[in-house]
């Protein structure tokens, strides 16, 4: 629960006031994100991919394919980052120098740790389900012997966390304010749409669906 | 306009259906998107930071301050990767195993150029705040020559990219069709809330702002 910085290379270097480090917003972000980028490298490449991640605890989960590259490069205790960005809106100011975006975001750094025991993978998994749709876990089939082997699952702790934040209006240089340019925030978010049944499904639409 | 992969790391591997080459599908993707996440390396630790960017043909421009660790690590050459990913829903399966997300993808391989000729300087700062809020160049002030020494801008082309997508309602295992648990999509986008005014300003809200 420290706020201040975990590491040297975690400290938010640019715009330092934009920085958190407190566990509670640091949980808060990962929570409310649905698709974060994991970095890491292979064969001197740097790479970005996209992934679902679930927050339990101290505890990042992410999961794929033991087939894939990125899980067996990942579980091997290889450095990499998990960022998770939360775009809260687009800030329009005066000048074009000074637009910039309302977000917030984390980066993690560490190291991979693949889970083998067979109960911490089920609970990651349930974890995983839960993190895309509250209440899902209790719906859907749960996972049987053989799509347990063909899921592989890391765990990434929250130890070298860090957090940046711009919110607010746009601070134009002074001079600027005088110009008739309108200037402000335009908020973005993530909207929901009508759900979509699968045209093979027959089932009612549950109730963490409705509304 | 290949639609055949760039290079063999340029490749989708998991799930290579999903693959996609065309400079069509990858121009889409990254001009309907807002930020995306770079990927490099700093003294052997991988990092995946958000940023804006713009698409000019094909190019896509970067840009930060000079001070930067990030803008100076990828503008001397060095590997770097740039991801951009539109999440278009969640997809709940019947089998927890199943479950999954609907999204498009781009990852751009390749090394970044940094942008000195004043013109080109211009220009990429200028489709910069075009791509946040098209109209809106004509409106803010354009920078002075202190801005654009203040400015560094990075070009990343666009020869090595690809793109993955998932589309559609989930595939189950065949013998879970029977079973009673509602199965679609929850389809996720992008909404534009109330414009915010700056309180220091009077101008009045922008056409492109309005409705």
């Amino acid at each position: 629960m420290t706020a201040t910085p975990p590491s040297t290379r975690a400290t938010v270097r640019r715009r330092a006031g934009r920085g958190r480090y407190d566990r509670e917003t640091i949980d808060a972000i990962l929570d409310e994100g649905l698709v974060g980028h994991l970095a890491f490298v292979a064969e001197a490449q740097p790479y970005a991919l996209p992934m679902l991640y679930a927050r339990d605890g101290d505890q990042l989960y992410l999961h794929g394919s033991p087939l894939s590259r990125l899980l067996g490069t990942i579980a091997d205790g290889t450095p990499m980052c998990f960022t998770v960005t939360l775009v809260d809106g687009v800030v329009l100011a005066r000048s074009a120098f000074h637009h910039s975006i309302n977000y917030r975001s984390v980066v993690i750094l560490g190291q991979g740790r693949e889970i083998k025991a067979r109960t911490e993978k089920l609970q990651a998994l349930n974890t995983l389900v839960e993190h895309v749709m509250p209440g899902r876990s209790s719906d859907a089939r749960g996972p049987s012997e053989q799509e347990l082997e063909a899921t592989e699952v890391v765990a990434l702790a929250l130890d070298e966390a860090s957090v940046k934040i711009r919110t607010g209006p746009p601070i134009d240089a002074p001079e600027d304010y005088e110009l008739d340019v309108w200037a402000g925030e335009l908020p973005l978010k993530i909207a929901r749409g009508t759900p979509i049944t699968d045209p093979r499904c027959a089932s009612p639409l549950p109730d963490y669906l409705a509304g």
